[in-house]
This record gives structure tokens, sequence and C-alpha cells, in this order.
């Protein structure tokens, strides 16, 4: 894709962005925000600018909102503006504060939702000016700079209220739609929701539109989980079951969300017909089941998803209890493997508008992987297989209380334990900890063969050295064991993962030394242990303190998008387009690349 | 409004056009069709034209359709290129003969329904095109030169058929939505219908979209009926009865059109499923009612609507019976009393399209006159009772069996019955045409009234004038008279409608001599005789081989916008716009005209 490189002035911003791009969305790359109240539909005539170098033909917008001196000068509205070659704008400056906060990973968000409400003082209809209810307050709204399309829900309510004496009402709009008119000004009331839809957990936050705020989150498991532990298995529940098993998981779905809606909307005191909008990601198996789309196609070869666009649907078709003709808006996926989530973890860190090269991973039974900076972005999927989530492990177990997720081998072995308790098993992050520490404490070979106590009989811990069932294993207490097997198990997960971040790097011609930042999202990432991952080959071989846990970034990254129209447009539009999708299986040399990263790195280069 | 000349080339055609039409509807608005498969929207890229003179900036739409050196040579996409001062372009020829029909008053109606089907052979995923089965459909729709949106349900249905092996789908899009896709080719099936749903009258119109033929029709009473015979008495209903009337008088008006659905559907054999729009006319009361909103503010002064504008609605909202995802496009209105059915009218005639001038008249109730021709057009309505509809007439009735419908009066009194049975009352036709008659006969003064036996001593019929209940009447029976009260009624009814249409004729400086034709649309102006209706001075005294019933041209309206993209745009986007409304009551004389409109034309006057 050909990229023209646009200079903002006075302060000589400049930033490269593809063929096409609106100078309005550019310089939103570029960190410089370009008033507008109309969200950048060409309605509002807030955003023009001044072309002083490349090609800027007028559009029909700039005839309307601009005068005819004005467009010979070179003043054009900058969101219908746009580049076709290098180009040099002047911008002027902000009319108003905007209000902003800090989100997702050091993110500077100017707090300009999708939702908005008006207040109108609607004049009153006579014989002179018999425009009708709908056509007045269509005016009004343009006047406002939106032009909106009103539906027949709508249009009963606005009969209703037209007759009232009061003329001042509070039209809601939800992006280019009307979903509400008040009487009154309603203008301090307006919330919106996020929705992360994990695999495993959900997370639901609810945010005061009005001031940037989250007033309320809640989480819990998703209810789908009754129908398989992994996306794999419930695809395979909705392919055997048929319709009635697709509803099943879709209303599973829906009970989860809806429940985390109604508990935050409890805690916060607000009605759930005062949310007008959610923003929902997950992967793209989780927003098909949402739908209730069959995603057959998502778990046969050649794995497609049945859509990867953004959507936006109403809230009845969505099936969310919200407000009646609220908004739903999902996150676009990348591909069937690297879904919404990771499109929202790159909005919350800010990946693709940084010159900063980092590499962004979210390691589960599909490690999602993603690196690149400001010009450009690659991304993949890795099917790890369950072992990071204790499957395939012969003590293995999720990350619930009784789970061993820390290990250090020293003298003796110390254990980190969920909840504190007695130990019941391994969980994924300590699986990585305990490989990590036997690598570095010689009792695992760079092949991942584990020492016999013969090998090793000076070793501190070669008591810990057994055998289980006639192979080898490494004792952590009396009953739980690390078996020859498991490591195994792990060596092929984290191989796969390792795999997936070499083609991508590969694919942008990378070397470890170039990331300055490998950043851990999702809920493995914020326990696993940096540096384990590290000895293990997990993540390149960078210095420790480069390697981050974000937390959970889909989170933030939904968030932002109900915030920030202006990071929505990044995250539907501009990212879809500029990530490019690297098919691992289309690798010519996967199968010699996954052998070789089945190995652990030397300790010489971990210690390096 | 200022009107630019746009000239097309090598025909010299030219048109006068608002500031900003497009070059592509200014040529439709001229009778010269530019190629378009995309609907006047800007993604086929087949409209292009070459612009010789006149400003023409090009769009992003250019750039993306058109060579560099194409731009340059002035040429343009016609549908995006905004006329901005007056403009001479050349139009390349034709590349295909379109499908055509005759329609309403003598239109010639080119098959493009904003219904289309597609066939597409899809190409299969594969590792190397991992594009979602919604990215891969939607890629094939652009290269037939349309973007479309696509929700959830259709994903749903995606996905059933995705992973089938036959690769050849039917999309079905309506304007710029993807309601259907479907394995193989459908596209010899593909229906819709329109509605003409009158206060009394309720007709459905079954058309094959591939054909263009009306393949059934039907017409049954609103069901609304029972709720009061006129707009009125319904809206009195909705606004006594509250919600749960608004309710009841819009499920009698869903029940009425979802049967006559049915019913064209069974005549035809065609399944309901496969009708995928509904183009629905009527007055803007019957609209309200249709959508559930309260009419209050069309039945109270100053009597504006709710909404005037054109509405684009799911089946599922409209609650019609056809496709599920099926769309419902319902007529603009001008005024809260000059509704969508006249604009439906000025469509079918071609009023705003020619430059003879005419006067279009639909009697009823509520009396909508337009008058004008394609340079201005000037619409009010005339409030004229109950008088045409037999009611307040002392034997009128409506137009059924045992109704007299025509009156000739010579040596004896010559009566023609609905059902050849024995009268039993006068409907509005008869009413008007014994009236007449009695002015010619001249047993009717000027000022309305009737002679006495006395004063026409001589005259053949002198027996029939005879006095009822203290009044003066004429028997046109042994039992069925009109009385002198009668002919007041209908002088009131006659002098409202007679002085809209004066108030509408001045508003655009016309005279009598001036119209070359007066179109009596409706029901009533298709029973009504012309004559009569000049010797009341119902009509401008016109030569009555001017005047013409033109029947249900509202259905006929509809019907063009169903079938025609090009008739759709402009009854949508452009009539409303063109079409200056004219409040009666705003007019500062309307009382003297009104009572100066009571009395009856002169004898020589009519003979002239």
């Amino acid at each position: 894709m050909r990229k023209l490189q646009v200079t903002y002035l006075p302060g000589e911003t400049t930033v490269h962005v593809p063929e096409g791009t609106s100078l309005f969305n550019a310089a939103h790359w570029a960190g410089l925000p370009i008033e507008s109240t109309c969200g950048g539909r060409g309605t509002c005539g807030k955003c023009k600018v001044r072309v002083l170098e490349g090609a800027a033909d007028p559009t029909p917008s700039d005839h309307r909102h601009l005068l005819a001196a004005e467009i010979v000068e070179g003043w054009r509205l900058s969101c219908r503006c746009e580049v076709v070659e290098d180009t040099r704008a002047e911008v002027p400056r902000l009319m108003r504060a905007p209000k902003a906060a800090t989100m997702g990973v050091g993110r500077f968000v100017l707090l300009e939702p999708n939702v908005r409400k008006l207040v109108l003082d609607l004049s009153a209809p006579s014989l002179e000016d018999a425009r009708s209810h709908a056509g007045r307050l269509r005016d009004a709204l343009v006047e406002e700079g939106l032009e909106v399309q009103a539906d027949a829900p709508v249009l009963r309510t606005l009969a209703g209220i037209a007759g009232e004496s009061e003329r001042r009402v509070t039209a809601t709009v939800v992006g280019d739609r009307l979903v509400e008119v008040e009487p009154g000004d309603t203008s301090a009331r307006m919330f919106g929701a996020s929705v992360d839809l994990g695999t495993t957990t959900v997370v639901a936050t609810l945010v005061d539109l009005v001031t940037g705020a989250a007033t309320a989150v809640a989480s819990t498991l998703n209810g789908q989980a009754r129908y398989g532990a992994d996306v794999i298995a419930r695809m395979g529940h909705a392919m055997q079951g048929g319709e009635e098993a697709l509803e099943e998981l879709r209303q599973a779905a829906l009970d989860t969300v809806n429940g985390l809606l109604e508990e935050v909307c409890g805690n916060a005191a607000v009605d759930p017909s005062e949310i007008y909008e959610v923003v929902l990601v997950g992967n793209a198996t989780m927003l098909h089941l949402f739908l209730g789309v069959e995603p057959r196609s998502i778990a046969l070869a050649p794995f497609v998803a049945t859509f990867l666009e953004p959507l936006d649907l109403s809230a009845r078709e969505a099936r969310l209890r919200i407000h009646p003709r609220g908004r739903v808006a999902l996150f676009p996926s990348i591909g069937a493997y690297v879904g919404a989530d990771i499109v929202a973890d790159v909005v919350a860190t800010g990946l693709a508008r940084e010159p900063r090269m980092r590499l962004l991973v979210d390691v589960g039974t599909n490690g999602e992987i993603v690196c690149g900076n400001v010009d450009r972005v690659a991304a993949t999927a890795a099917p790890a297989g369950p072992a990071f989530e204790g499957g395939q492990i012969l003590h293995g177990m999720r990350a619930s209380e009784g789970a061993i997720e820390g290990v250090r081998l020293g003298e003796d072995v110390r254990l980190q334990v969920i909840g504190g308790v007695e130990p019941r098993g391994i969980c994924g992050s300590g699986l990585v900890d305990v490989v990590a520490q036997l690598r570095l404490s010689g009792l695992l070979k760079e092949n991942g063969i584990l020492a016999s106590p013969e090998e090793v009989p000076g070793h501190p811990l070669s008591a810990h050295l057994v055998e289980r069932d006639g192979v080898r294993a490494f004792a952590l207490t009396g009953d739980i064991v690390l078996t020859q097997l498991d490591v195994r198990e792990l060596q092929s997960a984290k191989g796969a993962i390792a795999t997936g971040i070499e083609v991508a790097m590969d694919h942008l011609g990378l070397e470890p030394e170039d990331l300055e930042e490998v950043l851990l999202a999702g809920a493995f990432g914020t326990y696993i242990n940096p540096e384990s991952a590290r000895v293990l080959g997990l993540v390149p071989p960078v210095p420790v303190e480069r390697i981050k846990a974000v937390g959970n970034t889909a989170s933030e990254g939904a968030k932002m998008a109900l915030t920030s129209f202006r990071e929505r447009e990044v995250a539907f539009e501009q990212l879809p387009k500029m990530i490019e999708y690297v098919e691992l299986s289309g690798a010519e040399d996967f199968n010699e690349r996954f052998i070789r990263n089945l190995a652990f790195p030397s300790l010489e280069a971990v210690r390096a």
C-alpha cells in the first residue's frame, strides 16, 4: 500500500498514511486532533484546514460549508479531503480545550463518544411554519452539524411529546441514528458499556459518557463454559448440535453479557435504558457465537471466518438489554484466529500509532501475535494447543484456587499457590516457571530432556528427579510432578508461538534487537513471569525489562472506541486495512521452523 | 430556488434543475437515462459523462473509477457531479437497450428496480485467500458495482451456505442492503408489491421485478373503517382511545395490507418471502396510523404531521409479511393534508416533468390539489367536508350498490344506478351530476336556490320540484330527493375545492386558459362526469375535452417507484423539494374567495 506524507502546520507534524486517508484521520493518526462535532461525517463544517501543497479537489461538502473565497484560498473540510499525494496543510487552533483522559497503555484519548445528547429548543409549529415534527427536529440537528436518520419508533415517541408545551427536547444520537427524543434536558445522563467477551472470562465496564469515567466494572465466567472449555470444544458443540446448540451457545453468551450489564447498572444506580451503546470485543469465534453465526468454517480448513468486518447492530437485533433503540458495535477481526480482541489490544497499546517497534503476544490455546509500529504491522495466529491452560499436562489445571502459579528452584523447591492453599496442580504460568527454572538450574537440557539423578549427582534437587509411570519427572510436591511428556507438550506449545513470532517478525524483516518492547496481553500475560518466558524462548531474547504485561488491553481498547469516535475510526476502518495478516501454515518452511523452535535457547544466549 | 440549465450532447437536450442536482438526476429529469448499475450511488462507475462547460470538481469517486487522463478531459461520474452553474455535458450512448414499460399516464419507465438479484460465482476460500465469507461476497458485489451493508441475519444465512460445495450464490440487494444470500441461481424469482393505503379502499399490486409486469392486483375496504369512515373520525378514535386505539388502527391497516399481500401471492403462486420490497402510498394520516404514530397534531391546529419524509423500514419493523429481511418504502408527503398519494399521482402523471401546464385534483373529504409543470409546482389541500362521499346529504350514500351515480335531466329524469338495482340513495358523482343537470335545465339558480314549481310553470320537470320537511327539493324518485340543504352542502364542498384550485393557481400566476389539462385523480375522479364538474365550477372553466379522469394514479406512482430507482429518486428526493406547499387558511382573502366560490358559474360562462 502506497504511503504518502502529510505535514501539518504550524507544528510541522508529519505522518505517513495510505493513499485515500482523509486529512482529518491522518491528523488524528499524528496525534493532532482537528475540531469536529459531527464525527467526521462532512456535516458540521468545523474541521476545515488550509491545504498549502498537494491535490485537494473541493467536494460538494466544501461548497456547502465554505465560502467560495475560502475554497480558492485552499480551505477544505479535512474529513472529506482525501490524501492523493504528499500534502502540507495548515490546521487552525482548536477552539475549545477537549476533555481527555489517559486510557489503555498510556494513551491520551479525547472524550468524544459516538453517543451524543443534544438539547434543542424547538420552535412551535404554526400555519406559517408547518414543517413536520421530524423535519423541525432534523433541521435543529443540522444546525448543530448533524444529519441523522430517524426510524419509526422514534417517530412514535416524537408524536407523543410534540404536543407538550415544553419545546426543549433532548435528542440522543448514536453515530448517525437518532435513537431517542425526550422532553426537557436529560443531557446529564448518558452511558455506554464496553464488553470483552472472552472465551473464559467476560468483563463489562459501564462508562459515564458525560465524564468519560468508568463507573462500574464486573466480570464473570463465560456461561458457554458448560459447552466446552475452549473455542475448539464450543465450535464442536455448535457443529454437532446444529441450530439448537448454536442457539444454546448464543443464549449463554447473551445471558452472561446481559447479567453483567445488569450488575454494573445496579452497582452504579444506572437504568439499563440509559446505556445507548455497547462496544464489544472478543475473538472471532466468540463474536460469531454472540450473533448466532455458525462457526464451522473457522473450525475447519482453510479456517475462514464468516465475517471479520466491524458490525453496527441494533440492541434488539443483538438481544442486549440496554436502551431498546441503542446500538451495539462489534470490533473487526483480522483473521479467523486473530480476533477483535487483538485489534482492541493494538488500539489500547497504540502499537500501530507510535514509531517504537513492538511485539504484542496474547498467549493461550490460540496464540495471537502482532508486531510492528506506525509504518507497518503484521499479525499471525499460532495454534499452541491447551498446554498453557493446563490441558494435556498430567497435573495441569486452570488458574484457580490451588494452582501452582509460580515456582522458584534453588536449594529447594518454592511454590506460589493461588489462594495460598495446598497445591492441587499446575496452571500455565506455573508450568512456564517450573520449566524455565529447571533450565536455569541445569536439570533440563536444551533439547528438552530432563536429567536423571545419575547425571546430576551433587545437585541439591536431584532427589526431585523421579520416575512416574516409566517416564522421567520432576516432583514439585509429593504428589504433583512435571513429567517428561509435560515438558514435550510445553515445548510444542511454545514452539508454535515462537514460530508465529518469528514468521511475523520475518515478514517485517525484524531482528529481536529491533524490538523496543514485548507486550504480554490477556490474562495469561498478566501472570506469566517475563524472565521465564524469555528463558523458554516463548518470546524473543530481549532484555527482560523490555517485556511487559499489559493486562486486559482488549477491554481498554473497547472502552477507547466507546469514548472516542476518532479511536473507533482507527479501530474499525484503519487497522483492518493496515494490519497485514500472515498465514502461519502458509509459510513454506513452517515445519522446519517449528521443529527448530521446539528446542530451548542456550543458557549462554539467555544470560547474554 | 435558483435553477440552472444543463444541456446534454449530442442531442442538445436541455433541462432546468435546482442548484446541487446531480448531472445523473438532471438527465433522468430530461428523459435521458444515463447508464448505471448501482442506482446512482457512486459505486459502479458506469455513469460517466464528459463535462464540456460548467464547474465540475472531481470527487473521490471520480478518482476511484476514472483514469487521471479521463478526469483531465472532463469525464466525471454524473451521479456524483452536482450542477453549480449552467453546464454542458456529453453523454455516451447507452451500452444496452434497457427494458422499459409504459406506466401511469403514458409515462415511459425503465425497468431498474431498487431490488436486485446478483448471481455470483464465489471463489473458494484457501490458506492463500482467507477472506471472510462476508468479505468475499462483498468483494464480488463491488465488482458488480455495488457496495452493500450486511447485517447479522444475513451473516447467519451466509455461514449456513458457505460450506456447501456449490459456490454459485444469488445475492439479493434492496437499495444498499444485502437482504438475502441463497445457494444457486434464483434470479428468475424476484417480486415487489405496491400498496395504495387509501382511507376507504386499499389496493395491492404484485409486480414481477424481473419482467416489470403486474402479476396480480387485489383491493378491499380498509379494515380501519369500523373505527370511522374518514380520516377525521379515525384520528378522533386514536386521540380518544389512546395507545390501545392507536394500536387497533395500526393493526387494522396491517391486517388489510397483509391480507391483500397474501391474496395477490396466492393468485400468482408466489411465496410471500419472494417479495423483497413494498412501496406504500397513502395520505399522511394513513401513513401515521400504518406506523402507529399518533396523528393528533394532524387533527389539531396548526395541523402539522409528525413526519412527511420518505421512510425506509425493515419489513419486521413495518410488520408486513414479506421476506423477513425485506424493506418497506413509504412515499413522502408534502403537508399534513397533501399526502404521499398525491406525490405518487404527480409521479404517475409526470406533472412535474413535462412542459405542459396541468392541474390535478383528488376530490374527497379532503380535496388535494396540485398544479404546475416542469418549471414550478404548487400544491394545497381544501377541506371539502363529507358531501362528496354522501355525508350530510339527506339521501346521500357511498358509491355502492343502489347508489345513483349518474343523472340526466331532459324531458324526464334518467338515473344510472350502481348494480342496476332499485336506487337507494345518491353518491358523490350522482350528486355532482344532478346539481349540474339542474343548473343546465334552468331549475337551479347561480346562487344555488332551487326553483319553485311556480317559477318554471311550463318546465317538463316542474312536477319534480317538491317540498320536503318544509324546504324545497327535487325528487329523483318517489322517495329520493335532493333538498335545498343538500345543494348548500355541495356548494360548500365545491366552494372549498374551487378556492383551493384558485389559490394554488394564483400562487403560480395561472389563468384557466393556461391549463392544458385538468386531471381528476382517485376513485371519485374516475366516476365524476367532467362536464358536470365544469358546470358546477368544481374545476376551472376549461374546454371539457381537457378534463380527464386518470384513475388510481397513486397506485401507479407507487408501482413506478417500485420498478425504477430513477422514478423513486424523483418521488423521494426531488418532488418534496420542488412542490411548493400553499397553506389555504394562510391565504389572506380566503373567506372572500370561499364565499365567492359558493356560487355556480353563469351558464353563459359554462357554455362559452
